[in-house]
């Protein structure tokens, strides 16, 4: 019992500090609304998503891993902050603080657990298996859905182009083929009815 | 190709009426805050508790449909409202709006699905099962370090017993001997230090 409670002590500060991601806000606004969404709206929208729509890989996923991805992976925000995708100023693969940010908190937990949640959110970053692909085309849907539902939300916002847009969401089409269709059909109408430049 | 479409345009009609569950606010705040919790971040934190204290349960569960019911537990919520678990004037069992609700809101899915969550819903709410007792045993976990990072949150706000909230952790007896030894312990220090009355 001693050592299942140390354990449950790690595990404890993990959960106590985790709750900081309800801080992070994100550029995209909820759907009909000008609130800003936060990290954990976000994530727990994701895994919601995966949830009802993994039928549609084209390859097998374990969806359990890819809830667990969608669930953790803006965890390294509490330290490193949310970059907004179409920010070209800034880089956005393999940020060392956002490494650092996944050792330290991660790294609360007991050993084991750190080494799979760290393990898993690298998995979600590299972006190579069909887990980690289904998890980013996800990822690339939700805030799509938003902009369409916000008349152009962050398109509008930031003046980003259709095919920078279109370049973006490539994932679905190796992921999923009926995602994909939706994708450029959404898009394509967001052209026609003004909301995304072409 | 069509018949997937019609499905996934379905999905998505109800992947943005759940939105709508980042507006309904718990009467429980974030750890060390006043800002009020709302739904959505309350079912992301109890995935999160799930998957990392999965390991104490006496009896095995499985974590998938586990973490599935935590994500969807409060979605009736959107129709139906939150009722505080120590408001003694309201019903808390198995209240005909919430049962209207899950039909209407998971009845957005294709049949199939709204039969799947719908289930998943009824076998939290009748808490019989190893998963749905781990499950609610999260749910019960959650307010009790909010409060306890809280001064003592909504019990002192509400004037609640320590035995009122003893009872309302019986389900933790149950399911995990680590986890009920760590509530008790938690319980007594708080009636200690002053912030959860005897």
């Amino acid at each position: 019992m001693k050592e299942e409670l140390n354990r449950l002590h790690k595990q404890l500060e993990f959960i106590h500090e985790i709750d900081k991601l309800k801080y992070i806000l994100r550029k995209t606004k909820l759907f009909n609304s000008d609130r800003p969404e936060n990290d954990v709206e976000h994530s727990w929208h994701l895994a919601m998503i995966a949830m009802v729509l993994s039928e549609h890989v084209n390859h097998p996923v374990d969806l359990l891993k890819v809830m667990k991805m969608l669930l953790i992976h803006d965890v390294v925000e509490i330290d490193a902050g949310d970059v907004f995708f179409f920010d070209k100023t800034q880089s956005h693969d393999n940020r060392p603080e956002e490494y650092a940010a996944a050792k330290r908190i991660f790294g609360l937990l007991p050993q084991d657990q750190a080494q799979e949640l760290e393990s898993l959110w690298i998995e979600f970053e590299e972006c190579k298996t069909n887990d980690a692909k289904f998890a980013k085309a996800i990822d690339c849907l939700e805030p799509m859905l938003q902009n369409r539902s916000n008349k152009g939300g962050t398109w509008m916002e930031y003046d980003v182009s259709y095919q920078d847009v279109l370049d973006s969401k490539l994932i679905m089409k190796e992921i999923s083929t009926p995602l994909w269709e939706y994708t450029k059909e959404l898009l394509q109408k967001s052209v026609d009815e003004g909301i995304l430049r072409k």
